[in-house]
């Protein structure tokens, strides 16, 4: 995503932004530099730092304004990433754990209060209550879209409903946060600062559906992780709920989907049964549906370059493969 | 502690203090409203609020400014204690994970992640840049301590400095931040200021011996948990880096200390060691000039009756038992 040409007007400044996240999340600590550098290190596509940056470009652009608050959503962003494989892993290797895999997930806890901890040192200095407000609601909503999560892991009932509401608090309410606190601190008005944060929800929400698809019909080469780690740990995507409303294999696919220690051959069949009910093109319809809104938003913006930077972010949430 | 008339001062407030916490930290997601009202309902000594509310009494209280502040002490220092848990299991129950202990992880680490989201929220609200200053750099150095607690395990090499440097940022910085927080909440001028923060350092390095000296000394039912947990854990106390240069089993000892999957028999030998020794002793040495150290520190602070209280605290914290 880095190369898109989307990224040209903040390139430089998204380049200065990683500069200080490395700069400030760098400690004595050799253990806990080594993981938290590690972790910046891989990379990753700073989406919501990049999304802060373009919203800030609609009216005054103030990179000192900006920065700490692109760093903070890009430090709570991570520190969710670590805690969630935490719970991911304990939830997969169930019963086989290493003692690798332990000490792992005792750093990844420390890693990710670290990243936490780091994150509220700079939301305290940020002092403008409406933005430190934000971010602050914003992560207790992930810690409670993360519990639903864990708790209807392997529960076949789900509605898309519950679904949506899920994934509005993993991915859609931060990325709306990047672009909403981009219009707040370059003093956008309250109107378009709405429809930035707007923009960024439906955005966010199309972005996860795309994450959840690719997890059923990606190649693993392209993901860079293995295909099928939902229906591993057990969480329920769309074109898992969507597939047991119209599958052929009704109850079987059910009863697979439920089953906690799914083989490698189980998984394939069950990405296959997905597939052929037609949950995917159902789902991408979805995919579909967010992004128009998404772009319909961005009328309420000044018609700059950006927008249309931000027009073509979001098509391209659409066709992406990776 | 709760029955100290130390705090009948503060009783009244203390107990509201609980009930905006549980009031607070309830939620519409009950896995995640059971975890933490569960370990609000565990109870706990609630000794950095009640350490904010009795700073408070010197000059200008106000509980509804000391409030949040207390509040988000104990919910920082609630989520520590449930992420350590988390580090903890996996340390000692290498191998023989249960799901249901895997399941204790997942939720502990949402739930430590969602205490301290909370706190954020409350910091936000503070919207005064030194006392969200302070809280956001403890969190900080409270996770540099664990890390270092993680990485020094097992280690028998390490000197007191080193172990002193650990028990500041894993228990003193908070107990100090609770006590400076007080004062500054309540308009104390700057020298008390720092004589608050200086006593709560002292007591709450104090504090932490003590229960470390208790980890070998106590009776498990005084104790509420089994006594030998660092032993098992491989954190190395002051007693046993005091033995480990005094005791008359020498190499015997640290190759003992060293041994990551102690049996029972073991850590009772251990223990038994220790105190022979004269380990116990010594550390109990330092208590008593940490507390003298806390109490100095009082003198600069007027004498009113929460000076007393104080003093008693550091007194008792000598002798405690528990």
């Amino acid at each position: 995503m880095k190369q898109l040409w989307l990224f040209n007007q903040i390139n430089a400044d998204l380049q200065r932004v990683e500069e200080e996240l490395r700069r400030f999340v760098g400690t004595d600590y050799p253990l806990l530099d080594e993981s938290s550098v590690h972790l910046l290190a891989a990379g990753g596509k700073r989406l919501r730092p990049a999304f802060t940056l373009l919203a800030g470009k609609f009216y005054d652009y103030s990179f000192e304004k900006l920065l700490p608050i692109a760093m903070a959503l890009e430090l709570i962003h991570m520190a969710t990433l670590v805690h969630d494989d935490v719970v991911d892993a304990s939830l997969t290797r169930r019963g086989r754990e290493t003692v690798k895999a332990k000490w792992g997930n005792v750093v990844s806890v420390q890693t990710g209060d670290y990243l936490l901890a780091k994150s509220l040192v700079l939301i305290a200095q940020i002092d403008h209550p409406v933005i430190s407000g934000i971010l602050a609601r914003v992560s207790v909503e992930m810690c409670q879209g993360e519990i639903q999560q864990i708790k209807s892991s392997f529960d076949t009932k789900q509605t898309p409903k519950q679904y949506y509401y899920r994934i509005k608090r993993k991915t859609a309410l931060l990325i709306s946060a990047s672009c909403k606190l981009g219009g707040i601190a370059s003093s956008a008005p309250p109107r378009q600062i709405w429809a930035l944060g707007a923009y960024g929800h439906a955005l966010g929400m199309a972005f996860q559906i795309v994450d959840d698809v690719l997890d059923i019909t990606a190649r693993p080469t392209e993901l860079g992780k293995p295909v099928g780690g939902d229906l591993h740990q057990g969480i329920m995507t769309l074109p898992m709920i969507l597939a047991l409303r119209s599958s052929a294999e009704g109850g079987r696919l059910e009863e697979l989907l439920a089953k906690p220690d799914k083989s490698g051959e189980e998984i394939s069949t069950a990405i296959e049964w997905i597939r052929r009910s037609g949950a995917i093109e159902e789902s991408m319809h979805w995919v579909e549906r967010y992004v128009a809104k998404a772009v319909g938003y961005l009328e309420e913006l000044p018609d700059v370059t950006t927008r249309r930077a931000l027009q073509e972010l979001a098509e391209f949430i659409r066709v992406r493969k990776f």
